[in-house]
């Protein structure tokens, strides 16, 4: 996704050879008209999946989640980092582990919110190692819902999470494909269209 | 606003006199179509007041918050609950006592994310007591800029939030201000237009 690329490399900070910072626009500040030109691609992508809800997981994925689920017409869910008091029992429940911020969270999914007739198509911010993503299919395994693919706003090509995802023979559109961080600069996978 | 209180009334549930839980569609699941109306009002009430970034806090705050960026164009930043490792060290922090949760957690915000010359809008899901609108506040202040007002998706007018905000001669525009949960019954405060 052209206008997605241009962001990353016009405000992309590329931290360290594995670290690429946008909060000015996606993890911390959100651009929200990039965000409905995310939705709107994850939309066209997947239009052909019969989707009838999205899982994410908080905070980054929301905003591309929610903007996806208002082109789609479906329902969002966040998965939850931490449980709530007001949460049910009724949970499924997850262990992701964050290279990044080198620790453990268990994430958790009402059961009220998925069901065993639903077609989930997972979203989320960042795909690098893949936990997150393994995390929210595993809870999607739970519940006995199908899975329609996961749409991923930048992927980080160089790490192995995108390569263990679609092994599995699972769909993955990533709008942003980022093949290298080396000596400061942002390369991208050439766009090779599913469609 | 009237689709919001037939959301409320319809699928919220009052688990007690203080507590109203709405996870079918603001606080776990998010009904996307409902955030784009919510988004909508905001930018109505507040589209003389010159904003040019809204603040939320992560995670509930942030679909609104991000639909009522979209109608306004202005960006929105979301504070983050707990230090991020590629956050800078340029931050503006607060702490914030959630009595829901029984927790006290520090919010943050990058400074690069908020100048001297910027009009907030602050948005938040729920206003009960006010401590994270309180928190919030600090760190506009911190940053000297200006404050527009604060808008809320469900205000719980039998809290003292509203009232503590208000009384320093901040606008609040509630989209829904929940009277009473008494008797398992959601009554709400009668709407007085403020435009």
């Amino acid at each position: 996704m052209k206008a997605l690329q241009d962001k990353i490399v016009t405000e992309g900070k590329v931290l360290s050879d594995t670290v690429l910072k946008v909060d000015s626009f996606l993890n911390h500040q959100i651009d929200p008209n990039l965000m409905k030109e995310i939705g709107e691609e994850f939309a066209v992508r997947f239009q052909e999946a019969g989707v009838t809800k999205i899982i994410t997981i908080e905070s980054s994925g929301i905003a591309p989640a929610t903007m996806a689920g208002l082109f789609m017409n479906v329902p969002v869910v966040f998965a939850r980092k931490r449980k709530s008091l007001t949460l049910s029992e009724n949970l499924y429940t997850a262990q992701v582990h964050s290279f990044t911020k080198k620790e453990t969270n268990e994430i958790s999914i009402s059961g009220d919110f998925i069901q065993q007739d639903d077609v989930v198509l997972i979203i989320d911010d960042f795909l690098a190692n893949g936990q997150a993503v393994l995390g929210l299919l595993d809870m999607i395994e739970q519940a006995g819902a199908r899975l329609a693919g996961v749409g991923i706003v930048i992927e980080k090509g160089f790490q192995s999470g995108g390569q263990l995802i679609r092994d599995r023979g699972i769909r993955v559109e990533s709008l942003a494909n980022v093949a290298s961080l080396q000596n400061g600069k942002v390369e991208f996978v050439e766009e090779i269209s599913t469609l």
